[in-house]
C-alpha cells in the first residue's frame, strides 16, 4: 500500500484534496485508481487509512477514514555520525532512516572531511534523503536530520542525551554489555570518520562519560559500523 | 597495521619477497617503509605479523615471524540475496563481506532482475570487491561469492544448510526467537528481491523448511533488510 504524509494540520478525517508533487507520483508514477487504498501520516506520529474516491488531471481525492496514533518507541536513538568522504553520507542517512533512528547529526572531527562550501546543499540533500527514505519505511515518525556540528559542539550536544556508546576501533564492550539493565530515553551512538578518531577525541568522548564499543574482530567501514551499531542496539532492545 | 594477503601456499615463517599489485599497494599507495610492521593472511584461517625488511623498486622484502591459525566461527552465516537492480549488488557484498558471512549467493527470482549477459562480468567483480573488502577488513578466511542461481537451484541448495531464515514482509519471528537454543553449524539467510518474493515463493521456502523472520514494523529496502538480518544473528550469537 502506497504511503505519504500530510502536514499535521491537514491530516484529519473525512474528504482531502491532493496536489502538487505528491498527487504527481500517486497518479503518474503509482499509478493508483480510484477506489485503491493508501497509506496516510503526518510524521508526527498520527497515521491513517485512506482510499481514493477521484483523479483528476491536477488532483486526486481522498476519504481518510481512521487514524490511529503510533506510540514513540523508547529508547530513541540519535545517531552522531563523522561526515565521511563523496556520497557515503547519503547512504548512511537513508539506512539510518531505514532503521528508525530519531535523529542524525552529521559532524566534524580531525580525520573527517573538512566544513567547505557546499555544505548548505548537502544538508539540504541529506534531508530531502531522510524525508523520502522515511515515507517509503513507512515511519510514523519523521527524523530529523542536524545541521553538521564542529567537533566541540557534538560534545556539548551528547550532554543533553542519557548514555552514550561510541564505535570504537580500539576496543570496548559489546553493545549489549554497555546496555544491560539500562533503558535510556534517548541513546546516543557515535561513528567516527574512515581514518577512525584520534586518540585526543577518543579521550575526550570517554571523558565526557560515552562508553567504547567494540563491532567485532573486523574492521568495518564507517557506513557499515553505523549501521551494525544501529542493528545491535535495536536487537538489544527487542525492535530487530 | 596494513594487510594482506599471501597465497597460503607461500605463507610461511621467514623471508618472503612480494611482488606485483601488493607491492605496489604497499610501496606507492601506503608509502610503508623498512622496519614498518604489516599483517599477511592466507584467506584460508592463518595470519602472521611481518616486518618490512627492504623496498626497491619492483618487490618488498619481509619477513614473517609468527603464524596463528584462528579458528572460523559457528554459525557459519550464508547470505542467499535476490539481485537488485543496478549496482546495489556491489554494496551488499562489500557489507556482508564486513559483517563476516562465509558465502555470498546470488539467485533470480520473479520480482528481481533477469539473468542477462554481463552477468559473468558481474560475478567477476563482486568477487573482487569481496577480496578487496576481506583484505580491508582483515578477514582471516575469505568469503565465497556463488555463482547466480536460479529459483530452482537455490531451494535445492538450502537443503544442505542446518537452518534457513528468510527475511519476510509479510511478518514472522524475530531473529533472536528464531534462533533461541539452536547452534546450527551453516546458517542461511535468504533476502528477496526490491518487490519481495512472490506468494508461490514464500510458500515455496517455508515448505522447504524456511523460518520467516520479521525485521520490524518498517519496510527495509533490501540491501539494508541483508545487513539488518546479518547483524541481528551476529547480535544472538554474540559476535556483534
Amino acid at each position: 500500500m502506497p504511503k505519504f504524509y500530510i502536514p499535521p494540520e491537514r491530516l484529519k478525517e473525512g474528504k482531502l484534496v491532493i496536489i502538487g508533487k505528491t498527487h504527481h507520483h500517486l497518479s503518474r508514477v503509482l499509478r493508483i485508481k480510484p477506489g485503491d487504498d493508501v497509506g496516510v501520516m503526518d510524521g508526527a506520529g498520527r497515521v491513517g487509512k485512506a482510499s481514493v474516491t477521484e483523479i483528476s488531471r491536477d488532483r486526486t481525492m481522498i476519504e481518510v477514514e481512521g487514524i490511529s496514533v503510533v506510540e514513540g518507541k523508547r529508547p530513541r536513538l540519535h545517531l552522531y555520525q563523522a561526515i565521511p568522504k563523496g556520497k557515503k553520507m547519503d547512504r548512511v542517512v537513508q539506512s539510518a532512516v531505514e532503521m528508525d533512528v530519531s535523529s542524525i547529526t552529521p559532524f566534524h572531527s580531525g580525520r573527517s572531511v573538512m566544513p567547505g562550501k557546499g555544505e548548505g546543499a548537502r544538508l539540504e540533500r541529506w534531508r530531502r534523503i531522510a524525508v523520502e527514505a522515511s515515507r517509503v519505511a513507512g515511519r510514523a515518525y519523521l527524523p530529523e536530520v542536524g545541521s553538521p556540528l564542529r567537533w566541540e559542539e557534538i560534545l556539548d550536544n551528547l550532554k543533553s542525551l542519557d548514555l552514550t556508546l561510541m564505535a570504537d576501533e580500539a576496543g570496548g564492550y559489546r553493545p549489549t554489555e554497555a546496555l544491560e539493565g539500562r533503558l535510556p530515553g534517548d541513546l546516543g551512538m557515535v561513528v567516527g570518520p574512515e581514518g577512525g578518531f584520534t586518540r585526543d577525541e577518543r579521550f575526550e568522548l570517554r571523558d565526557m562519560g560515552a562508553t567504547a564499543i567494540t563491532l567485532g574482530d573486523l574492521i568495518l567501514r564507517t557506513e557499515t559500523a553505523a549501521l551494525a551499531l544501529t542493528a545491535a542496539v535495536k536487537c538489544h532492545f527487542g525492535s530487530l
